[in-house]
């Protein structure tokens, strides 16, 4: 879906629909000059589609309402709660060389190795972006790209986080180590718990895949391996969620090495 | 799908279907006894499956093979990757009363008020199993309740984490307050970050809505309000993951503690 025809004829180059409440209203918030259309299925009408409206039209964004069936068949039944968007697709950094050049402080990557299922990399956009991650890099033979799906579950990270795709991982983590990036691999079976870990200064942290974790070129390529402490009977976390954990960790001890400096 | 009949005439007792590799495999572990029938679709036999066969043969479970279209009319459609089990449904502790009663050392409880989802309620009760949760509330006017879809995105967790479902909410943490638990609720408009809170006493952790949060005379029942620190562009994260960051900071201090007695 990365050519809406719908929208297409409104503005040159392409286009592509996002959808649902949140990732529109992010959208909009963030790049507002990028969305070129807006579309609302008739019969909504509650408070916080009336202030979408209203910065939609504050921004100059053309309004267009159209029945839900229409909107059902743009979407092809994608849950869109009634309100969609056709942006412009703009450029993201392509070399991850280009996102590091311009990071100031510490960098904070976050490598998946094998993330195939489009709600779980939306997620793990998602948790990337709200940890400050500055990119997301995977094996471009083993995992799924930017979809609809992946878009509106990400709630907006997909247009703030670089994801970029790479032909070889393990030559890009030996690229990063170069940088002086510190690759922290997660594994179940590793015998040190994250908490144990500094991860307070450059790093790029390295998980596997739903179920079948990293392989091997990749473990190989991590400075260290560590697990999260689990306490119950399921053998994993979602990936997102130990996504979530790991970065978090990563900022606090951050934050905890500030906060001793002063 | 709480009675199957397929199944129910092997045993007497309701039954349902638990689906997935994972939540039969963790059902095979955690309670075998309670596994009448696993059933698989023809076709498959892979090392996983013929693990998991192998696991059900000495623990006395018949094994049925059937076409893989039969698997999707019982499961109506559910992704169920050719694994599905007739489970003897047993009962959960529904007092919370009687899940702490048993606990030793400090409680540790989550609630959620206003999680409909049941993608985000699985996700949520596979964080509590991992992270050593003892019971999670949620109020039984706005919550989802145990679902397929919840079981299966639990991965296991619903037949090892009580899940309550209580008539008020509010009075309900005025019991655990009662009892010596501290409520700390996550709210993104909160002053202090989670870091900073203790965490590592008797504790009930609140959580709001997908998009809503809590409702007033929830929120007005925390001893204290904290946020995830935010550094992104993404207004939120999902429930399961903000829920697996905050239990994995309360186990970190206990830990902590622990640590620094020794």
């Amino acid at each position: 879906m990365s050519m809406v025809g719908d929208a297409g004829g409104a503005a040159p180059g392409p286009t592509r629909l996002v959808f649902g409440f949140h990732a529109v209203a992010a959208r909009l918030r963030s790049r507002p000059g990028s969305v070129l259309e807006l579309y609302v299925a008739d019969g909504r009408g509650d408070a916080r589609l009336r202030q979408l409206l209203a910065t939609a039209g504050e921004r100059g964004v053309r309004i267009v309402h159209l029945p839900a069936e229409r909107l059902d068949r743009m979407l092809q039944g994608q849950r869109h709660q009634g309100v969609a968007a056709a942006v412009r697709i703009e450029a993201m950094p392509r070399h991850l060389d280009d996102v590091l050049d311009g990071v100031t402080g510490h960098p904070l990557v976050l490598a998946l190795d094998g993330v195939q299922d489009p709600h779980n990399l939306g997620a793990c956009l998602r948790c990337a972006d709200a940890m400050g991650v500055h990119a997301v890099i995977a094996p471009k033979d083993r995992a799924v790209g930017i979809t609809p799906v992946v878009e509106k579950v990400a709630s907006g990270a997909t247009e703030s986080v670089p994801y970029v795709m790479v032909t070889n991982l393990a030559r890009e983590l030996d690229a990063l180590k170069d940088r002086g990036l510190f690759a922290v691999g997660l594994a179940g079976e590793a015998e040190d718990g994250i908490a144990g870990q500094r991860l307070d200064g450059p790093l790029v942290l390295v998980m596997g895949a739903e179920g079948g974790g990293m392989r091997r070129l990749t473990r190989e390529r991590c400075d260290v391996l560590v697990r999260i402490p689990m306490f119950g009977q399921v053998e994993s976390l979602n990936v997102s969620v130990a996504a979530g954990i790991c970065l978090y960790e990563a900022r606090r001890q951050r934050a905890a090495r500030e906060a001793s400096r002063h």
